[in-house]
């Protein structure tokens, strides 16, 4: 076999692996939220985890894969066509004016192509990792029949947008070519693409559906709900640390990339600087070391370095995990005693706040080693503090625009849905725990 | 290094990986079944399938990899002879009339051979996925020293019998250049091999074992029996969703073989399709998402999907998954309420019926893209739909060797264990649950 | 690309997956320990495995990688220097007179190194093994701040020094080079350097800390006090079981070095025999087979097979199995019954005793296939049943140096932690149990 056939396939059979290890996060997702839900719900929660996998997949197939990546031609790390990152904007497929991909549907045109086929598997995993975290702001209360159909919603359309903005050739992409800022929007692994559209997703969610029975008591208090099953949350953070390997140094597409050990150091570096963080700071202002929140503090690292793990050394991957874990503390603690937004897990914090932050981290400390022609701009990714504002500029842009359309096409989605189907499980149903007469099962009957 | 010892160790490495994953999924067959089984019952449960790990992993270490493989004289892509799948009945070993294997015993003949001990390692897990699947069926009653005994018998003789003729170069490999029926039986990654074998046997083992106490009332009813945990049995379906991918992609013995990525959509895909069916069918039959139903829809149609998933576009593997998810509530409903087979997880169909359905599934969906040169025939692999009925009858022969052979032998064995050691545990040990006074522990104690 | 930077990148993504496998076992450790642990400790016992992982990640990157590998300047199959078990004691770094090194601290050194980060990702999730292991023993009592003392203890100084003698060039693996012992002392994957480590820090630390209250009574007795959740320590079992292959296997440091394969079997099958060993032997003993009993011996028998098995043939790691099989119950009543130390989850025995038995393993079975130049004696290496009682003297050295380093430091570690802050909760919070008054969480809170 020639070099270059056995350079495809070991990038291939690395894509995969990546792509089986995400596949796995919804292992961790489904036990985060189901062990910080109450024993009376675990079911229904544990079975929106389960069931978004499947709903996500065939959502994706028929649809979500063309509208993303239908306007880009090929992966020249997989074999076919050019470099996904180094080229975009260059080697396009059809599309609807850089706001969408239009072909690959059903993955119709690509028929036994492996490029297209791993990157499909490699991008469900990704679009399905967004499309779970709604299911922890809106546990407990989520009708089952209304989550299928945001299921569909987010797999088949609203993912798929964003996604083509930044990583299909899109107009994120090309703000630097474009404008000159810096080398457009700039997102590794998915701060902004998956977390933030997932994080934002659940707000919008949250805002419609309302908060749980009980949350926020009418003298203003707010009632400390408990999860039935802590070790469970701990086990599925580990999970997810584990799968988030995957994310990140799979995200080069290629094994014969390098920088993937930096990638996969600065995965565990900065989620260990964030989980310690937040455990130190809850500690010394509660005299308790908060395992939850420490938990939350790794996740909300991982979500931050996430955009940038590539592009900055170690320490810099330390300190954007220590942001990530005072940010998380007191986030969930504005959204619930300030803002009175109930999100069982806090999962817009994790996601949507720490995506956000790690989008914009990318703009302040990529060190210019690394993206040499990323989006079809000349030069390596730098951030403010490595020399160009203009980056900073871009990922601003970025989180501005994922802010804008996940919120908006959400707000407008879940309105929608609350008329003609209604989001929200019935008062009684709800306080006798949805597991009973929304699921028609208990999690752990008596014998 | 030259490229083709590169490749050769490209190939090593990711039939080991594969290797991993498959052996992660006795912990989700483990989690299944316990979580389907009542508390009382837990820890035997799951010790029967930590046990059949090690005892499966002895019993074919000494003799069953020797008559599964002892037939065959080395695997092409990983550096030694030729290829298994393109050659199987060219180059073959010392042998037994192609019914059984006669070499490689304890490995002793392949000292330190990198070819022949990760085929073993990646036949060894395959066998004990067969070997782990009646602790299911006959979980909540079977006497451990009787299910020991049993662990031998299936991973030192009953499975590698099967294995020989599909995937050892015997008989049933053999019909099609010895009989013109297509390519003989294509079993891509063990749809018959593994999963029927073990479906029949629990099918033989329930038969003579009885249903357990009280499932069967004496008016005629069926008591509903719930798990104790199903949120466990979630998570165990996760599992075993995730180590699929190694399952089936690793079945290529090759990362050099871009069939991969095919082979992993295609299980992904299809085993979507099938949760999806199942879900909603029994939504819309009994007015209630029945999670428990999905999830063995989910693994029914993997089932399903593993003998053609390299065989077949994405297309076609849905419509494979929808059947088996329409199989599944189907199937579970008649063995239950007609032929009142007592099987607590319901693993004679999810591996038995869907596995019989994937194996025949080769025979009408497969599309001459792949299978160039198959158990020696020429040209690729098709079905009927693709021209060639002589498949379709090729993996009927299978299936009916299948079951008559795994379905006497087990018959046979289960009962003369019945007469010499006895199968169940006396009716106090099941009333009080096997924990205490057959394994000695419970499972869950209070402080 | 050209022939050799293509075999880096294998070597590469091989040794980054295999540390991510490695990784997940902290998810193994994590359930064993805390399904033997009472509900009412779980939280705590959870989270102390679960912050190992960042304290040690933290302490490692800033000291311990600096003291470990800084005497080393590269290895050969990642593409950097030279081979780091071939050529040890040749191609040196910074060092303190072989004792420990002095180089690459927070990896400022190193920066962008693909070698180096992969290095030190590999060699992280192992130290990080080593200290999540008294996380075990000393389980049900250890005061929160004193175990995070403890972790940063262990991560930054003591493992880095033994890690150093062994694997970073120290004195015991030029043992051979200097006083003509064998090989010096080969370790291959950590049966030592890793798992005595953690056994003997452990054993101090029971010793300076003392029993629970209540498990050695005033008339002599002992008390049983059964773990909360036994199926969570069996599906920890498989968890460790299932990253010991990364673990093992990953310890080439490269996939093309064919060996890989050999290790891979090997760790299933001693694992397997020392499964069944100790399964058997209690359950002739006392009628019952115990399954946690099973699970040590399992993994009693893998911490056995670590050090040598790159180094023997299928029936010889078998017999290392079956002899760790058989010491995993004596040393458990041993240590309980005659000296009276309480180890909830059986740590000293599986990772010191077992470990110690690994590491002597070597000395005695390895059969010359293997280990050509490595440590920089000429030759593969020899145990004492092929020829050179050399090597057996340097694995006994090996095992007396770890034994005496590590207690001895762990001895003065806990004694100052006493007198500073205090190793253990008060006695009304460990009856009331940790979860609640020290970490401020419950486990199962009640709806």
């Amino acid at each position: 076999m020639p070099g270059p056939q056995l350079e495809h396939s070991l990038n291939l059979a690395w894509l995969l692996v990546c792509a089986f290890l995400v596949m796995f996060m919804q292992l961790g997702f489904a036990m985060v939220e189901t062990g910080f839900a109450r024993s009376k719900n675990a079911v229904h929660t544990m079975a929106m985890n389960l069931v978004i996998y499947p709903i996500g997949v065939i959502g994706f197939w028929l649809l979500g894969y063309g509208f993303a990546m239908g306007g880009l031609e090929g992966w020249g790390p997989l074999g076919l066509g050019t470099s996904a990152h180094a080229e975009l904007g260059f080697h396009v497929g059809s599309r609807f004016f850089g706001l969408l991909g239009a072909s690959k549907f059903a993955l119709v045109s690509v028929p036994h192509d492996p490029a297209n086929l791993a990157m499909f598997l490699f991008s469900v995993v990704f679009m399905d990792t967004a499309a779970t975290i709604p299911t922890g702001a809106l546990a407990e209360r989520w009708k089952f029949s209304a989550f299928v159909v945001y299921g569909v919603f987010m797999s088949a359309f609203l993912y798929p947008v964003f996604s083509n903005w930044v990583w299909g050739g899109g107009w994120l992409a090309a703000v630097g070519v474009n404008f000159g800022l810096g080398h457009g929007e700039v997102d590794f692994a998915g701060s902004s693409v998956v977390h933030m559209t997932g994080g934002i997703a659940a707000l919008a969610g949250t805002l419609v559906i309302g908060p749980r029975i009980g949350k926020f008591r009418k003298d203003g208090t707010v009632a400390l709900i408990p999860g039935h099953n802590l070790p469970m949350a701990i086990m599925g953070t580990f999970i997810l640390a584990f799968g988030w390997f995957g994310f990140n140094a799979g995200s080069t597409l290629a094994a014969v990339e390098p920088r993937i050990a930096e990638i996969a150091v600065n995965t565990a570096i900065a989620s260990s600087a964030g989980a310690l963080t937040s455990l130190f700071y809850v500690w010394q202002r509660h005299r308790r070391p908060d395992v939850a929140m420490a938990c939350n503090g790794l996740l909300g690292s991982l979500v931050a370095i996430t955009a940038s793990c590539a592009f900055v050394a170690p320490a810099a991957a330390a300190l954007i995990g220590v942001v990530a874990g005072l940010l998380v503390p007191s986030s969930v603690e504005l959204l619930e005693q300030r803002m009175r937004i109930d999100d069982p897990v806090g999962a817009i914090t994790v996601h949507g706040v720490c995506g956000a932050w790690g989008t914009l981290a990318v703009g302040l400390f990529a060190d210019g080693s690394f993206g040499e022609g990323w989006n079809g701009v000349e030069g390596p990714v730098r951030g403010l503090l490595f020399g160009d504002p203009g980056q900073l500029a871009a990922q601003g842009i970025g989180v501005l625009a994922n802010a804008v359309l996940v919120f908006g096409a959400s707000m407008v989605f879940f309105r929608v849905v609350e008329r003609l189907l209604g989001n929200r499980v019935d008062a009684e149903v709800e306080m006798a725990g949805l597991d009973g007469m929304e699921m028609g099962s208990d999690a752990y009957p008596r014998d």
